[in-house]
């Protein structure tokens, strides 16, 4: 038998609450208290979306991420597309060229074929449009009431290449901070149709593989020091676990986000913030400042970074905490999540 | 839109059932009639329990399993010890040495913080055990009603060695079978616990990790044709897919299989069958018949494989079959199931 003294700070919570999987403090809290300390190893501990090694003469990166995204059929996409360019995207953060995808299936008694026919074509699709290959999976089942319809783990495998160094910890003071578009759109998408919400226009999800923009990104230079595809908890939190691991302070002018008018909107009558709404085909980027522009026309050059632009500053200052200069020049401090705005968006 | 043509033998069911997660032939429609087709690609053709590919100078194995064990602890393991295990044992089954694995969580609102704990330290442990690493991972959280408490994912990477080559499509006519062990104890292990049936002893699932034991044997010969772990649908399932993969016919002998007294006790008054029921430590081998010996010789020295056994022959009769010859002499056909017998067993 072994002795449980649990070493997490609870924050009062003795039980799992949606805030755990929220991408916030709490999720940090499972990840730095009981995750990284019991499963301790070199690999794991940068706690960047995935892992990069040495295996052979390859430098591989290896990732995994669950999809339970609710509903699973979205304006822009499906719970398939989500968990080929979610874990697309995890590889491409770190430089790797995905290649091979693992998909793990839990089905829920009752789920209906044709759904699951239209959710593997989607899979299916989304995988030829990433030039990745889904070799291996795995299929469980789970009685009515104990599951949703389904959920589904991707795991995938990258090489890296040899002269790329891709780490959140590797933010330096002075690094401009880059930001490939428009926020909002995927956490809006699902939130409006799984409420019945109507706007101007549809509001669609911006689920997309961007591996081929960081490749255009690297083709200028391989000095990319932290790139992050601001998912679960928004650019709000993919902007502290930056500071955090980079031990810098962020500064970034809110004028310089572009939130689109309809995701304002809904932000505004839902009482979100949408710095900390999920997008699903966005990514930041910190490089030094004087190689900024050149990276920023190749990103504009290519589909999913027409609107990429300088949002803010690594600096000295304040290690570990993001302010945000607002439109009516107050300054005001960018915080993580404690839970979750938006459970079960992706 | 796409137009939605399922390509299911539907086998008269337009909705998922239990029987599709396990590992019968329900399950095998699913693979062969949707995923398989829609992911179209060699490495995921031969449908082994993992893939196997070259990245730069290395042989790659790479395997994916998610765990939906109910009860989450049981004697002999916990679903964190199953998700270690399991694809510990996928990568084994390939020859390669298993390395890194990745972690993904699904969640329970109100699952107590205590019991994750417990679950996270059996795998941290099982871990060590394996000598593999967990470098990478993902939580999320469903609401309650929406889950079971926890469900975990584990997918894992492996390198093979050069010369090692196994794959259930090697099986060849004159093979000898051979099964590392006593069959059943993790089905009914878990069954016992569910149904709070009591034993003489109590039996404990044979949870372990066998690459270990893969390697003593690969120290012996390389020319091993065929390793399956006989987890879900049990070693009738293994050795059906393994028939069919190989084109070749399979004769087993009963009185060569170890079936415990408590375990042949529980099947037969639950009706089940034990070749049908799940193990997590055992190990099937087809190996050229002159080296069996030797072969078997090295694995009752191992911990894991103190009860190897000649269990019969591949033949080139009847090619995708399974015959048993029984205690009386008589001949019986081992058919794979339709569905499962045990829902929920790993």
């Amino acid at each position: 038998m072994i002795t449980l003294q649990c070493p997490l700070p609870l924050r009062d919570y003795p039980n799992i609450v949606m805030g755990h999987g929220g991408g916030g403090k709490l999720s940090r809290d499972l990840v730095e208290h009981l995750f990284a300390p019991t499963f301790d190893n070199a690999l794991l501990a940068p706690l960047n979306d995935q892992a990069v090694f040495a295996m052979e003469n390859a430098r591989l990166a290896f990732t995994t991420d669950s999809f339970v995204v609710k509903p699973i059929f979205f304006p822009g996409g499906t719970i398939g597309d989500l968990a080929i360019n979610g874990t697309v995207n995890d590889l491409a953060m770190s430089g790797a060229r995905p290649l091979y995808l693992s998909a793990g299936f839990i089905l829920e008694e009752g789920f209906s074929l044709d759904d699951l026919t239209r959710v593997v074509y989607s899979m299916g699709a989304a995988a030829k449009r990433a030039g990745v290959q889904i070799v291996t999976g795995d299929t469980k089942v789970v009685e009515a009431g104990h599951g949703d319809k389904i959920y589904i783990n991707t795991a995938g495998i990258g090489i890296v290449p040899d002269d790329v160094n891709i780490s959140a910890g590797n933010a330096r003071a002075g690094d401009a901070i880059i930001l490939s578009g428009a926020i909002g759109l995927h956490g809006i998408a699902i939130l409006s149709q799984r409420e019945g919400l109507r706007f101007d226009s549809e509001i669609l999800s911006d689920c997309a593989p961007l591996h081929d923009l960081v490749a255009t990104m690297l083709a200028i230079t391989r000095d990319i020091h932290v790139l992050r595809d601001p998912t679960r908890g928004g650019i709000a939190s993919a902007l502290n676990e930056i500071a955090d691991a980079g031990k810098i302070g962020i500064e970034i002018d809110e004028r310089a986000i572009r939130v689109p008018r309809d995701v304002a909107s809904a932000c505004e009558m839902l009482g979100l913030d949408p710095f900390y709404v999920a997008n699903e085909g966005k990514l930041i980027a910190f490089v030094p400042n004087e190689i900024a522009p050149r990276v920023i026309d190749a990103m504009r050059a290519h589909a999913l970074g027409g609107d990429a632009a300088i949002i803010g500053r690594a600096v000295a200052a304040h290690p570990g905490m993001v302010v945000a200069r607002t439109s009516i020049g107050a300054t005001r401090i960018v915080d993580m999540m404690i839970g979750e705005q938006l459970p079960r968006i992706c």
